[in-house]
């Protein structure tokens, strides 16, 4: 089975950060971004901020290990990692096994 | 459980609003906005414009009330409103929890 | 049933080409076309490419044809073709079948 892991960033440097080494290790087999504005609660106050958004494309097995790795290099205390389950053109699907360890 | 609901707006600053309400009466965690082309039929045409997507945080258990936000403040007669269900991580999760009533 | 079909192009004249087709062809009611940057393994390194991202919203049962349609008319070898189920306002998703076949 098949997943897309979506987080945000602070920096285009740190989104690129993430997804490169994802991908190095071999937990991604891809990994899109975009630039997104962000609105969300803090300390009484809406805050509205410029991120940028990752949607890593991995084995629903492997969002565990893509889980702790984007823990351990990001810059938040908290970062927003969700998921959920994809399926696709079969090939696509192949190609996504043969990135991932 | 948890889920994304997703709609578009026809500006930037009709985004801005509806994801600060829905922040400010604690019917979603968090909204990521990001501008978008959109691709449609229209009185037998092909249209193609300039939109706004929101990605919208939530629990699954609020996405009527979200919805129907989402229709009172929005400029369209019939607004694009998905959403489907998602995964994450347990803290994070709990944060989502954390800021909806 | 719903779903997003989900793939990506080089370029923002194949994505609009594409989108447009769909929806001309009635496999697709809207797309929502945004610019993104694809992070990916290539022969031992790791490439870094502007592309552009298409949502599609249709119904799940016209998935294979949408994937049918995008690999006739994509300029990639394997295009990346992903998709998940959606649910949705009971009035815009009428809409989506109301302009498939």
């Amino acid at each position: 089975m098949y997943s897309i892991v979506y987080t945000t960033t602070s920096s285009k440097e740190e989104a690129s950060k993430i997804a490169r080494e994802l991908v190095e290790k071999k937990l991604a087999a891809c990994v899109n971004i975009h630039p997104i504005e962000s609105v969300y609660p803090w300390e009484g106050n809406i805050e509205e901020d410029k991120e940028f958004a990752l949607s890593i494309k991995t084995v629903t097995s492997g969002i565990q290990e893509v889980t702790e790795n984007i823990r351990k290099m990001h810059s938040y205390e908290l970062p927003a990692i969700i998921s959920w389950k994809i399926s696709g053109e079969e090939k696509y699907l192949e190609w996504i096994s043969d990135n991932v360890k």
